[in-house]
């Protein structure tokens, strides 16, 4: 097989073509600098046929395409491998907003629209894309889509699924679906959109979606409550859920450990209640009416569940600064050192049994660890990470890494839960979510593969293997 | 090849098998009366491994299977062909609640459900599952996630897809698939899921789900709203959403003709309103509180809206009132006689637009048609149906039908929508689907059909040709 020759790839397209290697670097590397791979170029066109140019090309040349958003995902899915012989499809410069439709509650945007960027496209028509998470200001929605984003809001507006009407898609053969709907309902075949959803660029190359809009709500409020155990956060959400329904648009909990860090890595942040407590949530209760109402909204719930430690926000400010104590826990463990991160799912009800049995089993295998344990717990859904003893050597620590996610994992599984909750499959998780999957989901996944993707280009080793 | 041997299939699931004539008859047309088939047998397992058995038999055989949960689709879907070369799977004996965890929400139910039986289910842990629709009771849930059902609540709540957190699938090898998931989140691999659904039992058959539940509202307000056009309808209707939020769950259009009909067909209703308008409106409130809080908010939004012609149910037996108004039009046309229905969605900003072409172009084709207008207009979907003239034969008119669909269909696609909103496609809008698809989304459903149903024995015929 000769060397595919990129001068025809350059022609084949009318966008960008990076190929020194210092240009190129920055697309090869993950951005949590886990996953370094090669490429043979970095394709950055500007349209959607030239996304179908740079795939046919490959085709032709039997070259890997493996796309490429804000470059910002936690499991190496748009990483090259090594072995180089992969063009690297940045979809970065298709940044357009093609429509909005404030009647219909639609906007269409190209894939590599930045995720605040569609925000603010929703804001400036006076409605809300609820799509939120830590990396918005960098990830791209066509990312989001191909991962099955999650984040904040999933509690109340669901997942990135949930908030797409539409997809533009290069296909693995190079040609372009239009599926850009902007229905709410439409029964007349099989869901490829959803296929194309968290498929991580394996089946094909979303270049735009029709997302969902909703009404903006006027005003927020944001209470921290100290509670005793993930019992009692439990109890707190079912009485939250039957009170407030789907103005409570947040449920997050904390654990000790979880502030403390936050606290100690953050210089002027500080703990909301006096005194010490070993769990935390905070709440947010969104109003269409003003900031008043969610705020009476919330005392009463609160009030209604017997809560008896708790505060609300008086002020914005004051609801960012309890938010920030949620939302700088990963960047305060970054701080801290290393430590062995678990992006996991369990039946709601099972999260208590969850916790205690992995808060056990890994004291016992690893004494001395701190759990830094949070997340959104309303969707039942963890960030379940594991910190090195105090004073350890955080590198020896992670070469525990197989040995804490096999203890994480099984339990998990034993459970009936999912071992990527939001964070999608890439490489990390490719052969751990294989190990759970029984033989029938793993042969229907294989065939749904080679069906979209029979040449098995599009982000090899991605998913599934 | 030999006749299949059906006392092997007998001895190979142990439950049910009718071959008799007069048994199988009632699975062999639908309830519409529009499609008549033949079948080897009609298999009544009352188990997934029974349902597995049959069709294992059916491959060894290559004999197709027609899988039946309540046969009320509208789309012929559940008919066997005219080949006789089937066996009727019908899933009613699959009718267990496996489980209900009224504090993860999520209810599992086998496939031969009966809906009212699933909202009955959830009810009694004092949850809602809103999936509503005039066959609810004889409708199953297999069917209504096989074909991704609408009804009255998808505004507030979703169409089927949404509803559901997890499936069980008999896949066309005859193996069990056990997605039966009842997570929020869970991002590893393919939305299996999602392809099963919709996909009208042609790739495999839905034998349970997961399906989500909610806070059950404590009362609703309903009222009934006289406008003089569907532009005005759609401005009441920005209104009523900006306001209301989540609240709003149902916002249903009806036109004089239609309203008309009820009145005369249904002796003892009346219109809701004095003087006559060629437009009406019904608008849901529910409150998680009270019906006096949803009636307060109503009352606001109507208020807000300028809205001056308008009624607001004083009881619940007025809101039931109100509501046969609306839900009583099919059956009113189907006294009236026969007509040509349609189940389109177009964007909801397009909708006034749509309606006035569509009714100058089939006015001018056909003088004298009375357009029975009627439908979910907050989800863009309406039920165009075209009656005869007052005193033409009914059957001769029934002849203008393709020229009638021609119409309707062509203008829907000019206006991006979609020929069959929440009915499916079955046989009856299969060729007319792929009339208005593109080639490569045509290819793209042929390649998932063919990867996952290589012998083509799943429900031939149906969806795709």
């Amino acid at each position: 097989m000769t060397a595919p020759d990129l001068a025809t790839l350059r022609a084949a397209f009318a966008g960008r073509l990076l190929t020194d290697a210092g240009d190129m670097a920055p697309f090869l590397t993950d951005w949590r600098g886990r996953y370094t791979g090669r490429a043979l170029a970095v394709a950055q066109p500007d349209s959607t046929a030239d996304v179908a140019a740079v795939v046919r090309w490959c085709v032709a040349q039997g070259v890997a395409v493996v796309p490429q958003g804000g470059n910002s995902g936690l499991s190496g899915g748009a990483t090259p491998d090594a072995s180089g012989n992969a063009v690297v499809l940045s979809l970065a410069r298709l940044n357009r907003v093609r429509a909005v439709d404030p009647v219909g509650n639609t906007l269409t945007v190209e894939a590599g629209c930045i995720l605040a960027n569609v925000q603010a496209a929703a804001e400036a028509v006076d409605r809300l894309f609820p799509l939120s998470l830590a990396a918005e200001a960098t990830c791209t929605i066509g990312g989001n889509l191909s991962t099955n984003a999650g984040g904040t809001a999933v509690l109340r507006y669901g997942n990135a699924r949930a908030l797409c009407l539409g997809l533009e898609v290069v296909t693995a053969d190079g040609e372009i679906w239009d599926g850009l709907r902007t229905l709410r309902k439409d029964n007349t075949g099989y869901a490829l959109r959803e296929l194309f959803i968290g498929a991580e660029g394996t089946l094909g190359i979303i270049t735009a979606a029709v997302l969902k809009l909703f009404p903006r709500p006027r005003g927020r409020a944001v209470g921290w409550a100290a509670v005793d155990s993930p019992a009692a956060a439990l109890d707190l959400l079912a009485h939250a859920q039957a009170g407030l329904g789907d103005t409570l648009t947040a449920f997050e909990l904390v654990s000790d450990v979880a502030l403390e860090l936050v606290i100690e890595h953050f210089p002027g942040s500080r703990a909301p209640l006096g005194g010490t407590s070993p769990w935390h949530v905070l709440i947010e209760v969104s109003s269409l009416e003003s900031a008043a109402a969610a705020q009476a909204a919330l005392e009463a719930a609160l009030t209604k569940a017997l809560v008896s430690d708790a505060t609300l926000a008086a002020s914005e400010a004051q609801a960012t600064a309890l938010w920030a104590l949620r939302e700088n826990i990963s960047e305060a463990q970054a701080r801290a050192g290393k430590n062995v991160k678990h992006d996991i799912a369990v039946p709601i009800a099972a999260l208590p049994a969850f916790i205690t049995a992995a808060s056990r089993d890994l004291h016992a295998a690893f004494p001395g660890i701190r759990l830094v344990v949070f997340g959104h717990m309303g969707d039942g859904n963890l960030h379940f990470n594991v910190s090195p003893p105090v004073g350890a050597d955080h590198d020896a620590f992670l070469r525990n890494q197989d040995a804490i996610n096999r203890i994480v994992h099984d339990l998990v599984a034993g459970f009936d839960g999912s071992i990527s909750a939001e964070h999608g499959l890439g490489v990390l998780r490719r052969d751990e979510a294989a190990r759970y999957k029984s033989p029938v989901e793993l042969a229907l996944m294989r065939r749904v593969k080679t069906a979209l993707d029979p040449a098995g280009l599009m982000n090899p080793g991605k998913v599934i293997q």
